[in-house]
């Protein structure tokens, strides 16, 4: 079966406290989209943070010494670096321009997925306003998908994902934040390949793999196709946190 | 218009000296597949790598001293690090079972890519053969393209993939490393978000976006399906390099 994603049409742009099962329902059916058993709806973690209210004034943002003296070092606005500090566990490198945290979700980004682009407040005035990541992607992506799977009596699985840079190669590519009923790792320990010999290769970041996949529906130019619909997934889906995806700290070699 | 990647039917075990394009085409009729402007296809390094007779025996590997030495601070098969050392430009990490370098085609990666699983060869013990990396997976790209266009007509993408592991969280993704007619990066400068505002992420990996879409495809136990069609790639098709997607040492903050 081929693997088919599908971009829902004509989202509208989702503000503070919009329904967004709501909107991805009214999507599909736009769309001629149905829910069966084994589909994957993948969102843009920008809408969801929209949803759930997470655009920050950076006019009410007071900025700490740290940030002041960090904000000089890398030579950012230093009200987004006092966001930055806010939302990360540890600070791994910094250079002007470039800021790399540990988010406080565990995963290693640049500017604790601090967005500024296609962010547009109360004051009107887009310079003002940035986008946190969802307090829970995680639990964001488990109520999407309580009310997708109640709504259309199929089983689903539902990712939350953004565009992460990498080490060692450029451009950014969609990554997982945020899953529900859907494997961040498939583990392949244990199988075989074509003459019996063990699989070197044992896990799969098959969450990561789609929200690439995803990524590329999306676009990322415009707001326009923020939601996604995936048919034919492989892996078996299973209940599990992005969490499983984050590598120890200390069998990290790249830390 | 929906992205759709379809894997091909009854590609045969390759062989050195087999005719990959040829295999190819035979896959897509057998899979009802044709070939229209703007499709791509990802093919498996795995194949190519057998096709171009990359295979190794182990038995007639000699470990130099210094491969001796590293192997035993690995834990590794001497004749393996050697080969590893032949492959590869500099060492960058090690730990006991794992061996991070930059291979000498530039990217980052375990074991130089060298593969111990479904590789057998004319000894018919799978322990004795390894298979290494493509010469140049953009060469074996541009090749499979060129006879591919021929015989369709239409403007095509090539991909050869394999699977990478990253810094930071667990799991292989399918990376690519060799490509022909497509894009390593899609570079988004200029481009503004829906209030005029400049984007901020202004490079996407699309190569390696596509090779993770098309992994999930490939999956890992078998080598079944080990080439994927794709349709509906939404950016523009051009000539390129792989090489365009590494980052420069110097500008990378986590070598």
């Amino acid at each position: 079966m081929p693997l088919t994603l599908t971009p829902l049409l004509g989202i509208p742009l989702v503000k503070t406290g919009d329904d967004l099962t709501q909107i991805i329902l009214e999507g599909l059916i736009r769309s001629g989209l149905t829910l069966a058993d084994g589909d994957i709806l993948v969102v843009a973690q920008k809408i969801v943070s929209k949803a759930e209210g997470r655009m920050v004034n950076l006019n009410q943002v007071e900025p700490s010494v740290q940030a002041i003296e960090l904000a000089i070092k890398v030579e950012k606005d230093p009200r987004i670096v006092e966001l930055i500090l806010q939302e990360s566990n540890q600070i791994l490198r910094i250079r002007p321009g470039t800021i790399i945290v540990e988010h406080r979700l565990g995963f290693i980004c640049a500017s604790a997925g601090i967005d500024h682009s296609n962010v547009y407040g109360e004051t009107g005035i887009p310079e003002d306003w940035v986008l946190l990541l969802p307090l829970d992607p995680d639990n964001s992506a488990g109520e999407i998908r309580a009310r997708l799977e109640a709504a259309s009596g199929a089983r689903l699985g539902v990712l939350i994902i953004d565009s992460h840079g990498r080490a060692w190669r450029l451009g950014v590519v969609g990554t997982a934040i945020g899953i529900s009923g859907f494997p961040a790792l498939v583990d392949l320990r244990g199988q075989q390949d074509l003459f019996g010999y063990r699989l070197q290769i044992t896990q799969v970041g098959a969450a990561d793999e789609l929200a690439s996949a995803a990524s590329l529906v999306m676009g990322q130019a415009a707001e326009g196709t923020p939601v996604v619909h995936v048919r034919g997934f492989t892996y078996p889906l299973r209940e599990a946190s992005i969490k499983e995806i984050l590598r120890e700290k200390d069998q990290d070699l790249f830390r």
